[in-house]
């Protein structure tokens, strides 16, 4: 227990020298600090992350509840030999400016900057690319399993919120996790919060057990004792060894949900207390099997706006630091028109149930929550019951809504395909954040849906143009369509021009005259129109058709392009399975002797604006210009 | 408690009267049965079960083991009223027998016969559609949900396995299901195995209850005195009421993983004792709240081959009753093939890893195990876990092969895009019942896994055409691929013809001077040579395309199909985002200007031989060859 006794030396010393980040060899300097200059260290922590976040936006408040927690793992853990796993990765920031990103910290989230989730392109420091909830405990178990095989004593370290406990992928882990006697550690960050307020039995349970902090404290004094105990020969040795277990059990090892599944329970521990936090760091490391550390924080932690409302902090765009007042505040956008429209009709219907999980407020279902509570389902961060729940429901007759990012759709593919839509029920979703959302980069886009959804027979899609749209489809999805039926609409607000918003539910055919026809469905129809003034700018007219019911292909869609010369679809999705390629398809089977060609997403697409994105992608109205002028040339084919 | 005093007279009663199944009417009658009609009844059912399924194939040990425990369900329960989801399904033959199909059961499994799995359309005591594992929780959620929302006092029953307990669905399911007072109560069928041994923590756990059996017994002398003292006036019987949850919560509320998640335990109960199956679910009926009943069943049960080997007897094909033997043994298939060969280069490279989501006989992954056992792993049913543990190996420098059925990895595409694509890690998959599965129906065809993986930018997808093939592109994939790679091939033996033999990691070409090119992958090559062979001797002459690698598509494949003047795809796998799809469009996009068609599976594929499958989706040798000649004349497109 040298590392105790170093800790101990280090209390004693405290060393009074002031120390700034830019100043340290990060993470290897951290462990020769005393508690004093740590603690000072976690203020400049905050401030550098409230400055940063309200230039930036980005997540705030789950970063500030874990400036101490990070600081503990990196000073009682030594990465990158050991490697630490941040679940979901937004709570990270700590993690970058601790492991030497402070330089480039300002360029957090922006195009070419720093991302706001682990990358392992960016630092050896990030152990595993994350993004999306839930995966932690699986890569911390092939970590460990790998170390095992590889004969290497390091740990693997996940760290996840009680929020992120709620995905049962954290299950499969658990159980895989704790059945075999690795380096594995989890350390659980319990700040009684997932994005919004925590739900479900998990909830409840770890509420029970979190009023036990401080019970560990009055431990620890054992434990230490136990350390320190002089061993004398082997055979004692192995005596005090066994005793020290079964007292060190005694002491840690409660019967919990955690013990039955193979980990050591230790905690609830202060998560904003660098001593108990290291300690406990400490025990767990010596078990040499999988613990479980429950570590109590609070989401916000120092910056009194957030600490009040982690909720509206959890990802925030730009905000004055001292009011904490947002730079642009947004009332309307595509999540609150559908909430409120969907409110409005479940107040007149008793079968509309609303589902979300753990999104209330990011898909607008709040209205919903409020004015139909018994109807109104927050399933945790649950993709996967969230839909089969919902195809339950609809088999008993009700009308079920299941809003979800379109990124966070993915996980529930087999549900949608087994649970809907082979007994072909009537579930409905709101896939918001559907093509390109910008700062959050490759883990959040929303532009697989299409491919997704449209493999699934007998499913139908809409992609609305402008709320009025929106309201339209939504109310056909749920009294004339049959099966699933999904209506996706991007992020953020509307910003179709008043001339184009007459809502249509099939498509909307715009003919100047021209021989050659642009295609495209939802939101990148707006650049469309400003690509096809600039053209006839410059005598080339374009005729456009902009598709609200995306799939099934429309007959009429692939009739009124058969009438051009040449078509030409942009597609903010994957080309692969998109509509681009289905229509490509369908044109040529049809018999359609024009020219066809398409834009649509290549590759990841990584962080920027969105319209930064979009043109990278050739999908903003300049970008299409030009590959019209180039596709009418001949060159773009 | 009439119920209670009504099985006490039945068992006074125990009425000698000699039942048949044809005789009754079913479920109703089952309700006036003494004990041992009902024993009787149970050896006529496992009569039957063995019987039909020696002459169809069909899932044996599963059934044979919840014969009392389904007849306690549909005595202690009233379908349709009250809901019994079956998780899986594939236990639900004695509901089948005992929801009025035992006339129809000999269609068992066969095309237009009973389904091997629940079916709505089948019966309305089918609840709910099941085939994948783990949803049954999430499913009986809904319902509870939908009777308090109705406020109707019915009960939503999920029936699962300790093996589908390892899928992470489930705890989204209890997570969710534990925090509401429904009337909610799972069934853990606790055989001990999953379809081959059961893994992981919670295996060890529910091992370490399991032998409580008994215990249960003798409380229920205390419950039902409690149930049988009288109640005086509306205040004492409050008092009354309090005293007998305290004591009932003493007696059956263990503090255990479940209780934690907000469910009352019970048992565990012998599964195979009717009388304490039927009191153990008349105590779960009396809480209103959550309750998981822990039964304890003997996997093949009653029929000595399948409870000496029920791992075998789990799915079996047609075999003699009085000896066990399968009627056809298959030594070598594709499953076969790919495990010998992984075993071979697992011996020779320290760094291949195999993993399994409890699959390892059906994927042929025992040979791996028996031969590098550090290497190997089985997760359970957790797709999830599987994907992303594996990704985690590659990132450490390992050469993870997951073999998995193409049916169940649609569990996992998000952590396939998010956990591997994203970091482009290398992985490969092993994609085994690959297209048409046959008996098995909807639930369980390959046929989505080419779109779904297509989607995954960076991924390469194999459809070898035999053994030899199949070995070379697992060479290939290993060790010059990178990124995501999966090789794909379907259930049963190599049926190619030794001519067309030769591996391949692209195309093969066959030229006879034609100006149609047929083209297609993976098994039905077979059938398209025949096609060929039958149009050449009605004067149509066609050359064929058949390619190994699918995706991303081959320029040189594109290239060869601008040959000609016709081009027809075959394939078996949907058509939207399918291979078909995709060269429809490239090839309109590269300016094709020849004829173009297709023939996908369209829809949802009905249980039938894989023959019969084929031939209504028009892609046997005979349909092909009359399509072709449509086509050629001009009304195919």
């Amino acid at each position: 227990m040298d590392k105790l006794k170093k800790m101990e030396s280090k209390k004693i010393m405290e060393a009074q020298e002031s120390v700034h980040l830019a100043d340290l060899h990060l993470p290897e300097d951290l462990r020769d600090l005393s508690y004093t200059q740590c603690r000072q260290l976690c203020c400049e922590i905050r401030t550098t992350l409230v400055n940063t976040v309200s230039k930036t936006g980005g997540h705030l408040a789950s970063n500030l509840g874990v400036v101490e927690l990070t600081m503990a793992l990196h000073r009682c853990f030594h990465s990158p030999e050991d490697k630490i796993v941040w679940d979901v990765g937004h709570q990270s920031y700590t993690h970058k400016l601790l492991t030497g990103r402070l330089d480039r910290f300002p360029t957090l989230r922006q195009e070419n900057g720093i991302s706001g989730f682990p990358k392992p392109s960016e630092s050896e420091h990030d152990a595993f690319v994350s993004g999306h909830s839930s995966t932690s405990i699986s890569v911390a178990c092939g970590m460990a399993a790998s170390m095992r095989l590889n004969q290497q004593d390091h740990y693997a370290v996940a760290v996840i919120g009680d929020g992120a406990m709620t995905g049962g992928m954290v299950y499969e882990g658990l159980n895989n996790g704790g059945k075999v006697p690795d380096n594995l550690i989890v350390i659980l960050n319990d700040n009684h919060m997932s994005i919004s307020k925590n739900v479900g039995a998990l909830a409840k349970y770890l509420a029970s057990i979190r009023g036990k902090e401080g019970y560990v404290k009055t431990k620890w004094a054992v434990e230490r004792t136990l350390d320190k105990t002089p061993v004398l020969g082997k055979p004692l040795a192995k005596v005090l060894k066994t005793s020290k277990d079964t007292l060190r059990n005694t002491l840690y090892h409660q019967s919990t949900l955690f013990d039955n599944l193979g980990f050591v329970y230790l905690g609830p521990v202060n998560g904003h207390n660098l001593e108990e936090l290291e300690e406990v760091l400490q025990v767990a490391k010596s078990y040499h099997r999988p613990v479980l550390v429950h570590v109590n924080t609070v989401k916000g932690k120092g910056y009194m706006p957030a600490e009040k409302n982690p909720g509206e902090y959890h990802g925030i765009s730009k905000f004055d630091v001292m009011t904490g007042n947002p730079e642009v505040s947004v009332d309307t956008c595509f999540s609150t028109v559908f909430g409120q429209e969907l409110a409005r009709l479940g107040r007149e219907d008793q079968r509309i149930c609303a589902i979300t999980a753990a999104m209330k407020y990011g898909t607008g279902l709040q209205f919903f929550a409020s004015e139909c509570r018994d109807r109104f389902f927050d399933v945790g961060i649950a993709e996967q019951h969230a839909v089969t729940f919902a195809a339950s429901l609809a088999s008993m007759g009700h009308l079920p809504v299941f809003a979800v990012y379109s990124s966070f759709l993915q996980r529930a593919y087999d549900q949608l395909l087994h649970d809907v839509a082979i007994s072909n029920l009537h579930v409905v979703l709101g896939i918001d954040r559907a093509g390109i959302v910008g700062e959050d980069g490759e883990t959040h886009q929303g532009l697989f849906d299409v491919s997704l959804v449209s493999s699934i027979p007998n499913s139908t899609i809409y992609a609305p143009l402008c709320y009025e749209e929106l309201r339209t489809c939504l109310k056909k999805a749920l009294y004339e369509d049959k099966g699933l039926v999904c209506i996706r609409y991007p992020r953020g607000v509307d910003q179709s021009e008043p001339a184009f918003r007459e809502p249509s539910l099939t498509l909307s055919h715009y003919r100047k005259g021209g021989r050659i026809l642009l295609v495209t469905y939802g939101r990148i129809f707006n650049e469309m129109v400003r690509a096809q003034v600039a053209l006839a700018a410059e005598g080339i007219c374009c005729d456009m058709l902009r598709l609200t019911r995306i799939f099934p292909l429309l007959p009429q869609a692939v009739a009124a392009m058969q009438e051009y010369d040449q078509v030409i679809f942009f597609e903010e999705g994957v080309k692969t399975g998109g509509i681009a390629s289905q229509v490509g398809d369908a044109l040529l089977e049809s018999g359609f002797r024009g020219r066809y060609s398409s834009v649509a997403v290549q590759g990841f697409v990584k962080q920027a604006s969105v319209a930064g994105s979009l043109e990278h992608a050739g999908l903003s109205a300049s970008k299409m210009s030009d590959y019209v002028k180039g596709a009418v040339h001949g060159h773009a084919t």
